[in-house]
């Protein structure tokens, strides 16, 4: 172009070679740029890009992808038989999981197996609860399994009622006496029946199930000397409409009389032969001697034949609000029996035996880009005690298809930048066996590598968002739920959650930290490591149940889930949608998208109901420098914000190295609260502030550690008691230190 | 130039503007670089840089630096003056390493204090050992301090000779009974005694320094039922030319009769009132009845004392190996006295105090330019017995010659790719008190981010090179050895070092893993720190002693070192010069030098040492599964050799995150050995593989826990010994779980 203003040969031949110059100058000199060059700018982009931030296409397509026909047919397939931990069916599921992982494009994808100590009843010598006449002829007999009520819960494979791990034995009443009932079995619940001066000690004890673990209903008894437990579904809980066949399953969403809850029942977590080590096949083993298994045995019962037991006893009426929801019979206490049946005598035999087997977890991953030794994590149990079509299926289903869409990811050249790694647990219903072997087998990794655990056991008992969690993780929920669409046309969960909450008279959803009870429990209280519980669950609004009426019975199955529970699968979509969207904004963030500040506010608000009705006063009282924990706690409070606000001010300006080191200073500050030692007397319970409190695993707590030093404080004598208040002091002394540490970790950017 | 070849305006004109047009496409065409793109490259090319490599200038620079005058000049003013732990000297003496920290540039200097308990003797009722006649007449007083011999060994601040922690106490022994020697104090020599049917208890006893810590000797007293200890230095071990005034100090490198070693003859490390937490100011404390502090008197004394005592006692003859150092006299078993002193009666008198006193710390640090959270530390301790000028004054005057060198380094615009932490502690000589609480306050942090801590106690107490060290780091050290000028003209550090195994018939220098006795101790055996003891010991070839001769006496003073130690100050040269070396390698290596597979090599061959002497028959007699723990092993060789091939095939192709990544991999190598809950029965000890045994916690063992459990299984009756085959048979499984672990962490890049 120039060129032509000139005119001579030379001029364009001069201009060419100044151009040639010019290029050459400009390739190598000062501001020239190589392939090498070019090689680095393309890597650093893609070190410090924010893959969340650019991929909206990708977002889109998750929320596209999550079918709720896929979803449906991967439930009929996990629910189609029984699959009880250790048991072929189990392991059948575990290969099939498998194999969808590899089929899907995973990188990789293995079973990994333990040998652990699992309990299951006698099927050739079923477990009973007889009750005999005077001679001793037998009138009463309870069922040991559901009666078949619909093809879907038929299979010769479904397990008898049985409570895992609590004792074989056999015991027979005195003539005349029944069994003593304890409402709850809670430790109010036996108090009140010592101030009423009756006795546990050597009679069998019958208690409602709800409220706590069943396993401190069962240990609670064993304590007070019982001989026997049974437990029982109260109707109040779990046949709201009555328990008239059209009121209940296979024609609602509510138990019939012959629904069992079965569950595992000792206070053990994780291999009770292992605890703190794993499972591996050549691992050391204690003696079951060693191990503190329930010594009683203890069986459950439906309300059929709770109500058959119940009738017939005599005593004292019980306090009003132990009356349960059987309608049109008088409940007494016992244990004697009523006048017409003082000859009559009861009888429970149970007949559970302890096995060693193999069981087998899965676990697939898909290989981070960028920062490959990152891992973002999600997992469900896979076992269960029956047909588990919501408990753990719906959670499994979910899997399945996240890892389905992952997938289809994968086939259009996408990769998250951290590594994504999909868990299905076995013997999870045996006290988080599974999982709890493998955090185990790989603690140091997973402390060290993991930003986030994701559970999703009961994606789908009813359709309200129902999550606990890390505080840390709190606002990544949030704002996902608000661009996931709910079950209604237009609403996104976030708006159908939060009505609920407003119908509850709260501006808004309400965080609820980690109590125990699935899988997360190893990872959140052994590891210290972020994690969410996903959930959706019954409207408390309209049903105040604490559980879904199928739990734990025979009649969880899938005909269950598509007539009553979740019909079209939009429930079990939205919980898809939502893992999905999750897992890909935990690994694809640059900046791992923790919320710090709800961390100290719920730190502080912990605090704040450790000191609630008056514990305040006592702590102070027992030890003078309990102010200087609140005093770490509030400093705790100031160093996440002040950390907040400059990560703000140079969050952009980071290169990948210190992009990196910021990630991992936020990722180690929930591990600070790990205990090596684990909280006063509790060994594989290590996380100081979230943790559930000793006497009632299934809330939440915050600083547990000191409800359970304060629990039963004014029972103890002299020398106990002064024993009890150094532990006291010791342990809010670790805590300060523990807060201060937390704070610590934030001063400055990454130096002491 | 090329325009010369036209001829007309045009077409230089034209020319120009080709340039510009060919400069312009240069700049923003498919090949330009924008000012974004320089900076990332740029950036990205220092996020990668091999600092080590490409700095050759700074290494000679370094090599340059580091002064024998100003080494002399800092030992000089650090032994001017003793400075105990707690004393106002040695909190001077923080205070000037902190001014000095500020003064060459230090990003941070702090003094971190911690409260905790000392023991002192009370200097106005001294320590005595009598002897008196039958009529009470004294006619022996021990001496409690050193003679002045040397305008260097005259303060009145001196500490009286002691041992802390050792109780208060006033024995006196029947007439006509003195001590009974029991040379070493070992369980050994214990058990010989009671083999001629000596029994010490009620007695006091009376060992020489030396073979194990003399917190040990002191508690075998103790167990045994001894009364109380006497200490003394044996001159076969301290005055190996005579102990005639001309052949000691002053005129020379040996001890006279008045010097008297002091040291810490407790058995626990770290403040004794918050075991496994920091002694921060409103921390929560042990009451000291709760702690296990010695409940005897033991007191030090020189040979001088010591030949008085002995050569008045009687009894047996000791074996021929008790017989020490001290020419003319018989040595004797005691109690009894000789005849003509068979109406004398001994008496030990100590009035040691504990006291709460406050301890500082003084922590520096150079902030790293491109991992500023990733640390390498220096540290050693600061306060001394007495003058200290060997111990532990030789490597604080290194220290803050280091300090000053990288400060030089510091001016010229230089900065560690990694932070450099300098560390000053305190009451390294009531148990690695400062180190230890350091440690505990800052465990996640430093588990996290450490990435070797170098210890350099006595820097300079002899012309050989002694290290011990983690494996991990071994290979670096060598190398380093071979670039530091030794004392000798022409030969290096490594030449000399070599030329010392040569003369014990080995080809090479041998590793030799951490024993206890100096502040790495917290890091590497609570914390799983890699980490090394610096230090250049009396030639053993020369002179088979355990300490150089002045250890912990008065006589450790400036003279001595100026005078016959280190003269021209050659060895603390070579000691300055290979601890900045050894500080900027793993500060500026873009991958951390570690030696992998020396780690891997002395795992198998401390478990070869596991099987010695037919203990490994007798493991697999009580655990049948121990060939797994040596296939563990095994495997862990094979992880860690194919590791490092891998390594070496990508390590030039590795973005700055992936580089990180593969550090941190093998960051967590050592640390996967730490037992959280700690070595059996012991919680503060939790290194696995390297740590020394429980005892004699001056030797290096390897499995430590197996050594432990095996010693004295003999003596076990049936139940003890049925548990602790148990406990055996746990720590085996444990350790191959652990091997396991480790191997695992190594298993691909980055992923489970």
């Amino acid at each position: 172009m120039f060129s032509r203003n000139g005119g001579c040969l030379a001029a364009i031949v001069c201009a060419f070679i100044g151009i040639l110059i010019g290029v050459l100058v400009g390739c190598f000199g000062v501001n020239s740029i190589t392939k090498e060059d070019q090689k680095r700018i393309t890597t650093y982009q893609k070190l410090i890009e924010d893959k969340w931030a650019s991929e909206t296409d990708e977002t889109q397509m998750i929320l596209d992808l999550i079918s709720p026909t896929n979803l449906r047919n991967n439930l009929k397939e996990l629910s189609r038989k029984p699959h009880l931990a250790g048991t072929v069916r189990d392991d059948e599921l575990a290969m099939l999981i498998q194999r969808r992982f590899v089929e899907v494009g995973f990188d990789t994808a293995e079973l990994v197996p333990y040998e652990v100590l699992l309990s299951y009843p006698n099927h050739t010598n079923p477990n009973l609860i007889t009750m005999m006449d005077g001679s001793k002829k037998v009138v009463f007999t309870s069922k040991f399994k559901e009666e078949v009520l619909h093809e879907d819960d038929e299979d010769p494979d479904l397990v008898h009622a049985f409570n895992g791990y609590s004792a074989a034995g056999d015991v027979t009443t005195q003539p005349g006496d029944g069994v003593i009932y304890v409402n709850y079995g809670r430790v109010e619940d036996f108090e009140k029946l010592e101030e009423l001066g009756i006795d546990v000690a050597g009679h069998v004890v019958m208690a409602r199930y709800g409220k706590i673990f069943r396993g401190n209903k069962l240990l609670h008894a064993e304590q007070r000397n019982a001989t026997g437990v049974i437990l029982f579904s109260d109707p109040g809980d779990v046949a709201l409409k009555g328990t008239d066949p059209e009121d209940v399953y296979p024609n609602s969403n509510w138990l019939p009389g012959t629904g069992v809850q079965r569950g595992w029942a000792s206070p053990l977590e994780g291999d009770p032969l292992t605890p703190g080590w794993p499972s591996t096949k050549d691992a050391y083993r204690l003696d079951e001697s060693e191990v503190p298994l329930p010594k009683i045995p203890c069986q459950p019962i439906g309300y059929d034949d709770a109500r058959a037991i119940l009738e017939k006893m005599g005593g004292r009426a019980p306090p009003r609000d132990w009356i349960g929801g059987m309608k049109g019979i008088k409940y007494n206490l016992g244990p004697e029996m009523l006048g017409e049946y003082q000859d009559y005598t009861l009888r429970l035999q149970s007949h559970n035996l302890l096995r060693n087997v193999n069981i087998y977890n899965v676990i697939g991953t898909i290989k981070g880009s960028v920062e490959p030794d990152r891992y973002v994590l999600i997992g469900n149990h896979r076992d269960a005690w029956g047909y588990g079509a919501v408990d753990p299926s719906s959670g499994t289903a979910q899997l399945l298809e996240t890892a389905r869409v992952f997938g289809q990811l994968l086939k259009k050249g996408w990769r998250p930048r951290r590594t994504l790694v999909f868990c299905s647990w076995s013997a999870e219903e045996y006290g988080m066996i599974g999982s709890t072997e493998w955090v185990e087998e790989h603690l140091e990794k997973l402390q060290e590598r993991a930003v986030v655990y994701l559970n999703t056991d009961t994606c789908a008992a009813g359709p309200i968002l129902t999550p606990s969690l890390s505080p840390l993780i709190w606002d990544s929920l949030v704002k996902l739920a608000k661009i996931v669409p709910g079950v209604r046309e237009g609403k996104t969960v976030y708006d159908e959650w939060a009505a609920y909450y407003r119908a509850r008279n709260r501006s808004s959803p309400q965080l609820k930290t980690l109590g125990s009870g699935s899988d997360f429990a190893a990872f959140a209280f052994y590891g210290g490591i972020p994690s969410m519980e996903l959930s959706f669950r019954t409207d408390q609004n309209k049903y105040r149940i604490s559980k879904y009426p199928f739990y734990h019975t025979g009649y969880d199955t899938f005909h269950a889930v598509d007539k009553f529970i979740d019909p079209g699968f939009r429930i079990m979509q939205g919980c898809g949608r939502l893992a999905s969207l999750f897992l890909k904004y935990f690994a694809d963030s640059a900046l791992i998208p923790y919320s710090l500040q709800q961390l100290s506010r719920a730190v502080g608000e912990n605090l704040n109901k450790v000191k609630d009705k008056g514990k305040g006063a006592t702590l102070l009282k027992i030890y003078d420098k309990f102010p200087l924990l609140e005093e770490s706690a509030h400093n705790f409070m100031t160093a996440t914000a002040m950390f907040a606000q400059k990560l703000d001010s140079v969050k952009d300006t980071l290169d990948p190295v210190m992009l990196r080191a910021v990630n991992d200073q936020m990722m180690k500050l929930e591990r600070v609260f790990i205990m090596p030692a684990g909280l006063p007397g509790r060994p594989t319970v290590r996380h100081a502030v979230f943790a559930p409190s000793q006497f009632d695993s299934y809330a939440a707590a915050g600083f547990p550690g000191i409800s359970d030093l304060l629990y039963k404080i004014d029972d103890l004598q002299e020398e106990e008691l002064s024993k009890r208040h150094k532990e006291i002091r010791r342990h809010i002394s670790d805590l300060t230190i523990l807060l201060q540490k937390a704070s610590g970790l934030l001063e400055d950017f990454n130096l002491i």
